[in-house]
This record gives structure tokens, C-alpha cells and sequence, in this order.
């Protein structure tokens, strides 16, 4: 079983860009012929869902390395938004695409065993290739995630530095001198460091919003075998600039997330009138092409 | 709606006591007569953990006041895991008993909102009375949760000091002179006194764990409108003397989970010999027995 950061790095490389796109399918954002049902069911709503997703998949494979699917969106449509999640993974991997599950999973010992048995490769039902978790419950929380994910060429992307605001309220907290989110960083790069793969990088990654640029300088110094996975860029507020120092000398070890301002660029105002919603897919994939321009400039400059 | 902690409250007041039984069903320690299948698949496995379950809720109903699903040994099993964490919870309510989804779910801002749509309820897809959460992303990620716990009279329980011996690793780190708990369970006292029913505690409640009896005196002092959730009694190690503190005058103010020591009482060996694995709901009833005269002699003591 190959290595998760060694299989994220040659599809960063065999795309030529780091853009993850984040499917966080909203009802009342889809393009109009998705819900063209006043009084939608969970059953056609997680339809419409994975329909959606599918074909944002079909539109940016060809584009980018990886793709993130918001499990939040598609749990609150019970069962039936659960079994989308599954197909949704699946075709994007069909399509070449390493798919993150973000569902910021966790508990205590043979508890997390079980989330990352049920969440983690191809094995599992849902067959992510990799999960986001939270730490708030300690490294032994984190340790049984961590051993599946090794055996399984897995990843995970640990809650870090998260891109909202009230994420300071912890996160910023100082512990003995240094913030908490340093603390929890260690960690993190010490599980990074002992699972590395032949490009450097560990099965364990980072979650670091694009919303703090100087943490993200920080971070990227202090933690050199970690992955990181950048929420926060475009719709809440970070640029191509700020993530740029996230990247190392070869453009690794960072992916950035964009999910609103590509799913749903039919919506944004340079791209509405240009395509309308009749042609959500060439919005989505103008703003894709749009974003790894702005990157790769970013990253040359 | 009525008030979900003065549903809690009634509930207890009607039991005569606080325990909470736990449904963490392990494949491995079903009674033999749930999987008869050497090689079962996620549908045999899901129905097996339904059945089990919803065995478990009609043997304890007449006894205690609430029950908590441990969501990720359902999950484990993909879809048709999720879809009977929806009938376990029903028939559990059917009988009467409250319902905890424990699924250590967050997020941030409108994605968290998802979550709690998705779980709480009657107008979600899971109908759970309360969900736990995880407080790493701080107050804006609590926030939509309890608007909507609020609205629906739904319940949350916030980790603040988790059981497990690694929870220590963040949550005893020192922030500005006090422990990173105690700022969790400042916030989480402020959300449950803002939130305040007729019984005096709030919709917003607590994970502390009885492994640690000297921090439960502790936040019972600091935490006065706040439920408290307190697992890792039993197999853990925490005792009825342990979590005699958690409680107010009035015998409120904490339920007390114990999940294998009961589910799978059948195993412990004072009860293996009296009743054997075909009579394990006997088990459970006498561990449940058991456990709620401990706790009420503990009270009195």
C-alpha cells in the first residue's frame, strides 16, 4: 500500500498545482435544475447532492490533485445523505482524484479505532483516503488513527490553526509560554516525522487557515514533515499571497481548500454573467483555472 | 418545546436516579446468538447492532432516565450503520428514554449548523435529544449549535474533561494561570446560565470524566447551570464514590454513563457464572441494578 503523502505528492506534481476542491453541497445554493422541487425530501436532496458533486468531479479531475467532501452537509440528510457521501467519494476517485473526508472526527481509544476502521482506505465502508480529526481529547485519541492510517497508506489532517475567528478563543490561548495551537502543533509533526514517506512528509497532516499568514510562516518552519491542508481561501478572506509561504521549495506540503468560490462560481458576480447557471460547469471550471493561476503566480513571485 | 435540561431533569426526578446507559455495541462481545455469521457483512452487522441495542432499551427503559449511542460503532459500518443509529434511537425514545447521540461532532459557523439541523430534534434526519461536541474550534463553532439545541429543546454535552488519560495532554495545559478546562468550562458555564430552564441548568451541558473526581468537585463549584456528562464509570475505573461529588442537593446536575459494564455485562465475572450469554438481557438488568443502588448509596453517604 503506498504511502498517503508520497500519492498526494505526485498528484500535486502530475496536476502542477496544490488546489483541493471542497464539496460543501448547500440546498439553497445549487444551480437551479438541482432543486427544482419547492419541498425537497432528504432521499432527493442527497440525490441532488451527489449528482452535483459527481459533476463538479467530472469538471475538475483533469485540474487538480484532490478533492475535500464536507460530511456535515450530507449527514444532515440522515442515512440517505450518508450513502451519497460513499458514491461521491467513489466516482471521485474514478476520476482520479484523492478524495479528503472532512468530518473533524474523534474519541477515545478503541472508539477512534473504529472512526478510522470505518472512515479510512479501502477497507473501510466509506473509503476516504483520508480524514480530518480534532484533538481536543489527546495524543492517545490521536495514536489509533494514526496506526490505521499508517497500515492502510491513509491520511489524516489534524485541527491545527483553523481559519474562523472564534478558532482564537483556544486556539491562541498561551500554555507555558507558547500558544496552544504550537502545542498541539508539535505533536502533529511528531507523528509526521515518525510516519514519513519517501518525499518527506508524513501520513499525518495539519489543518492551517489561510486566515492567519503569519501562524502559517510560523507552522510551515516549525513543522517540516507535515502536510498541510489551507481552508479559508477566497470566500473567507485568505489570497493566493498569503498561502504562498505554506508551500516548500519543490511546491509541497501544502494543499489549499476553496469551496464555495469554485462549486458555486456560477454565482459569484464575474462569473454569473459570463456562464448563468445554465452553465454552472464551465463557471466551475473557469474559477478552478482561476485559482491555480493565482497560486502558481503567487508561488513563482 | 419544553426545555430539554428540564426534560433531564423530570426524567432523573422519575428514575430515581442518573445513570446513563451506554451503547457502544462491539461485534466481538455481542452475545454468540447476534453473530452466528463468521464472516458478516455491514447489513448483518447493523441489523445484529439494532437488535442488540434496542433489546438493551427495553430491558433498561423501566430503570433509568437515558440512554447514549456511541456514534462511531455504527458509522464503522457505513450507511446502513447510520440508519440504525436512526431506529435505535427511536425505539429508545418509544420507551421513554432520552436519547445522546455521542458523536463528538463541530465545525465552524454555517457547517456546525448542519450538524445540529442533522441531529437534533424531531425536525432532524436523527431526532437525538442531545449530541456532544468539541469545543477545539472555539465559540463561534458552539454558537450555531446552541441556537439550534435552543430552538428544538435539544440538549449538547461540550468535552471539557474528557476520561481518557491522554485528554491531559491539552486540557490540563496551563493558560494564563488556569488549566485549559477550566476556560472551556467557563465558556460552556456562560452558554448553560444564558440558556437556563425552569430546573436552573441550561441547554448546553458537559463532558467530564469520572476518572478525575478532584477536577469534578472542582467544576461542579465553577459550573452551576451546567449538566454534566460524566462517563468512564465502571470499566474505566471511576466509582460511585468518585462521582458522588458531581451531583447537586437535589440529586441533580449529572447523569453517569456506563456503557460495557452493563451492554455487555454477560462477560464481567460476578454476573458470567449467575446468568451465562443466554441470558445476558438478565445481566444487564442486575449490572443496571447494581449500578444505580452504588450510585444512590454513594449520594446518601
Amino acid at each position: 500500500m503506498e504511502h498517503f503523502a508520497d500519492r498526494l505528492a505526485e498528484a500535486v506534481r502530475r496536476a502542477g498545482n496544490p488546489v483541493c476542491v471542497g464539496f460543501d453541497p448547500r440546498w439553497e445554493m445549487l444551480p437551479n435544475q438541482f432543486h427544482n422541487h419547492s419541498d425537497a425530501s432528504f432521499t432527493i436532496k442527497a440525490e441532488a447532492y451527489a449528482r452535483f458533486c459527481n459533476e463538479v468531479s467530472d469538471v475538475v479531475a483533469p485540474l487538480v490533485p484532490i478533492v475535500k467532501v464536507q460530511a456535515a452537509f450530507f449527514e444532515e440528510l440522515g442515512p440517505v445523505g450518508m450513502d451519497a457521501i460513499g458514491r461521491v467519494i467513489a466516482h471521485a476517485q474514478q476520476r482520479g482524484l484523492l478524495v479528503i473526508l472532512d468530518g473533524k472526527r474523534n474519541d477515545i481509544g478503541s472508539t477512534a479505532e473504529a472512526y478510522a476502521r470505518g472512515y479510512l482506505g479501502r477497507e473501510s465502508a466509506w473509503r476516504a483516503d483520508a480524514l480530518t480529526v480534532s484533538p481536543y481529547l489527546g495524543d492517545d485519541s490521536l495514536a489509533p488513527f494514526v496506526d490505521i492510517a499508517s497500515e492502510r497508506g491513509s491520511g489524516l489532517f489534524v485541527l491545527v490553526k483553523t481559519s474562523n475567528p472564534g478558532g482564537r478563543m483556544l486556539q491562541d490561548l498561551e500554555c507555558n509560554g507558547r500558544t496552544l495551537y504550537a502545542c498541539v502543533a508539535e505533536h502533529v509533526e511528531m507523528l509526521a516525522s515518525k510516519s514519513a514517506g519517501a518525499c518527506g512528509y508524513g501520513c499525518v497532516g495539519a489543518v492551517v487557515g489561510a486566515t492567519y499568514p503569519e501562524q502559517l510562516v510560523e507552522l510551515r518552519r516549525s513543522m517540516p514533515h507535515t502536510w498541510f491542508l489551507v481552508p479559508g481561501f477566497g470566500s473567507q478572506g485568505g489570497t493566493a499571497a498569503d498561502v504562498a509561504v505554506a508551500f516548500d521549495s519543490k511546491g509541497l506540503g501544502a494543499i489549499v481548500n476553496n469551496s464555495r468560490g469554485i462549486i458555486f462560481a456560477h454565482q459569484r458576480r464575474e462569473f454569473a454573467q459570463q456562464f448563468g447557471a445554465s452553465r454552472w460547469q464551465d463557471a466551475v471550471d473557469a474559477a478552478t483555472r482561476e485559482m491555480i493561476v493565482q497560486l502558481v503566480n503567487a508561488a513563482s513571485s
